[in-house]
């Protein structure tokens, strides 16, 4: 089999799944919409049946397509056939991308404004909460979210926070990030009793001037067991002045998490993970927060990223990397200039929380970088 | 319940527990001797009737206080008594903090002078060490402490450091991040025999100049047992000219473990760690050193940390965050500008090395910043 | 016992093993060549009689040769006698160092050329690989080695990679670092069909100028199990226009392992891994690549390591370090100025990662800086 970039190739591989394509197929308007119709299924075995051929010629008989299949010396047809049953498994992950699942977390919230005050409710439930397709895993949530909604707010603003705790057990919120008076700090017995079971709770405080970034807000009582359920969620302060790195056409909040709900970005494991899409020449803020307990060394492919922000704060110059380590409680903001069109693999890179025997699960999306329509 | 912080809060909230305070109830006159009274009883459910009282107003008849509850349709008596009881195991564990226990490791080591040599004896013996109030746990100390002593020095000063083994086994000790002569790096069968059960060696050399900074000593002999048992300090070299930025109020050694002991601050898993304290405007520099097997990302609530140092060595620009991660062998140094006041956590954000179903434990301390006497 | 570099030593002090030294006693001309002599003999206890007198006449009869020893009040002898049998094990790998195995992986590659292209041939088929002497597991193996043959190109050359695959499975090649286009990047179902077992697959393209650096191939099939077996390698661009600081005198690529092989440094344990010779003065660039599940800090003793590169891009400004973090599929580059004569352990600090019981076997290996010859 040969495939020169620059030469000849098959249309699979020179045409790789746009998000137009992919909206066009699914009939989908908007990425937030429910996204049921794989973006990946243009570059399966099968789609290529002259790939396939090619294949053929060049190895002597073998082909990609398992139908014409010749048999080979060293692998007897037992073996042949168990790839091929690992193939099916890995490919049918695959196609199932982005695959459905019921409930969507990091929704933005869109808060009630009273007397220039913006007021978030948040309350936290016990609910099920489906990680991929028919996987259903036992959560807390807040608004029935994984992760919680994504409150987004600009310095200086008023916020009020309203938690109703319909848990069991007491809880309460941090602000992780955030340069709080003492009393808004969310820790029991420290800076305030705990929020009973049934109880309600406010916190309002006016977010510092200065403490732009990439924050978070979680349960901060039992919290190894109430965050591992998803007490959490993405708390973004947007800067008065932004600088000129930080002006991007899609700006992506990623939160990774592991344990009690298995590899999770935004509280999905794939392929029930979310595409980050984009058009050529533009560029893309991630912003990767973790949530877990595990380190996640999150590798984009085919383009570089420039890491702009640590928790929230400018890095004193930006710095290139494809592979970026994100510690627990940390947050990374990082800016990608999409210059190489394609459906770009992006995971964590400890493998085993990306690929098992039966194809990809957990920390696995794609970046996809659209080509300019002809 | 309503707590605005620009609001009339219940003084429970707007007093957090300060130095001055906490000395005073517990009739100390330093940090260094046993912190028996807690720093952070102030803010428990019990002390605040009156927030309570507001908390059932506002709530509906709830209140945090336990004592004059309401039934709530979503909380069936046994369950509310469940999670009473377990608020009821982290109040009283933050009650105790800072919790006696019997022994205190990190300490500053003053050494004997001898025609200019700083002479430092160490003698490593097995003994029980008190990791929380009745958890003894067996370790290999160096005079009696885990860690070892701290030793302190400047850089250019002639070191001699009498090793004597009153071990079961070989050790050796190296100096980890000082650039010395080959035969003082203290790994057996390498650079020197081992040091058996019973012997003595010494190890003697000059400080590098251009090597300050925050170091370690430990065993290299089978260390990971060694090591892991509790064979290992700071070793701190001043510079004889320090930068501006490194002109602090105080200045905090923060040797992080994990293993045989658990999890671990100079010693000691929560209650039984020691608060940071200082007085509001002041400068606080934390020098991270990890003896551990595992990252620890350690996160500040309130303020950021300023990244100055990493193994000794300036940071070419400092840079900010409020979550580091710290890995086996690294030292990370870091300034705190104390502008905000409050008793602040400040933990490993793993959170199961933090807090479980009995209240926190393990990797937990705080950052006190004390407001001025009015 | 007394040891005070400054005064006298005994020989097996002040004269470390040198690379001169090694290859004469060991009849080497290159290091390429199996390894067979021990780097580390001279300065074994019994190497030292001398020093074990003066050590017993400090420590009241003590030695550190066995032979002689009075018994001290505290270590019955039992007690010695198992510490002694724990020394000589110790002893006996670092003697065995650097232990001949069959098999070395990351050889230098020359590829074929024709027409301007370099063409690389790889195949991937299973094999038996011994990690250390004794130890085979089973490998999965690019042309018969772990790690895979190093590639090393430049900006803008046209490579062509055939990939032969000889496995019972279907695999593919990604080329980790590189911004290639999207049809190269080795994605099975993504961005190619998997290549059967028996088939062949081309990979060709343009090494973008601008993307130089310290990059990895390795399967994205399957590949928690297939590179996890060994199927990886690295891929080194060198720049157009080197930078004066990467002008060095010696290029090491170390890829650190983990999980099925054991703990590696380019596919093999200590005592089987590789040393690195410099001479004194000289310049030594380091280029750690993570292929396991785990960070691996490693750990540098005697000098400090100037971190310049990150993923093959340039770090703003370099850094210094001793410890330095290293996660998987991250790679790090840094500089040694080779100025401190020795034979300096090197190794992950994550100490169960490195010595055990029965002595250093993993993540461990020396740098040799030679003495210039008097």
């Amino acid at each position: 089999m040969t495939s020169k970039s620059d030469l000849t190739t098959p249309s699979f591989i020179t045409e790789p799944a746009t998000r137009r394509s992919f909206l066009r197929r699914a009939g989908l308007t908007a990425l937030a919409a429910p996204a049921v119709a794989s973006v990946l299924t243009s570059c399966s075995a099968e789609a290529a049946p002259q790939q396939a051929g090619k294949a053929g010629a060049a190895a002597g008989g073998m082909d990609h397509s398992g139908g014409t299949m010749a048999a080979h010396p060293a692998t007897p047809e037992g073996m042949r056939a168990k790839a091929d049953a690992m193939d099916a498994m890995h490919e049918a992950g695959i196609k199932a991308f982005p695959a459905k699942t019921e409930g969507k977390g990091n929704q933005l919230m869109t808060p009630r404004v009273e007397k220039g005050v913006k007021i978030y409710d948040l309350t936290a439930a016990p609910q099920k909460w489906e990680t991929e397709p028919g996987k259903w895993v036992d959560a807390w949530c807040y608004n029935g979210q994984v992760p919680g909604p994504m409150i987004r707010v600009k310095e200086g603003d008023r916020v009020r926070i309203n938690l109703t705790n319909n848990l069991t057990e007491s809880t309460a919120i941090h602000f992780h990030g955030l340069e709080l008076p003492f009393d808004q700090d969310g820790v029991p017995f420290i800076t305030q009793p705990p929020v009973k079971p049934g109880a309600q709770y406010t916190y309002e405080f006016t977010v510092p001037v200065g403490n732009a970034g990439s924050h978070m807000y979680h349960s901060h009582s039992n919290s190894a067991k109430q965050v591992g359920l998803g007490l959490l969620g993405a708390f973004i302060v947007e800067p008065r002045k932004p600088r000129a790195i930080e002006r991007v056409d899609v700006d992506y909040t990623m939160i990774l998490n592991d344990g009690m709900h298995g590899y999770t970005l935004n509280g999905k494991g794939f392929p029930a993970t979310e595409p980050i899409v984009a058009k050529l020449g533009q560029k893309v803020r991630i912003r990767f927060m973790n949530e877990g307990m595990m380190i996640h060394p999150m590798h984009l492919h085919g383009m570089h990223m420039t890491v702009i922000d640590k928790d929230g704060w400018a890095q004193p110059m930006p710095w290139k990397c494809d592979t970026l380590n994100i510690a627990p409680g940390e947050r990374w903001d990082v800016i990608v200039n999409c210059n190489n069109p394609g459906t770009w693999a992006f995971h964590c890179h400890i493998l085993p929380h990306a690929e098992g025997e039966h194809g990809m699960f957990g920390m696995v999306t794609v970046l996809i970088v659209e080509k300019p329509a002809v």
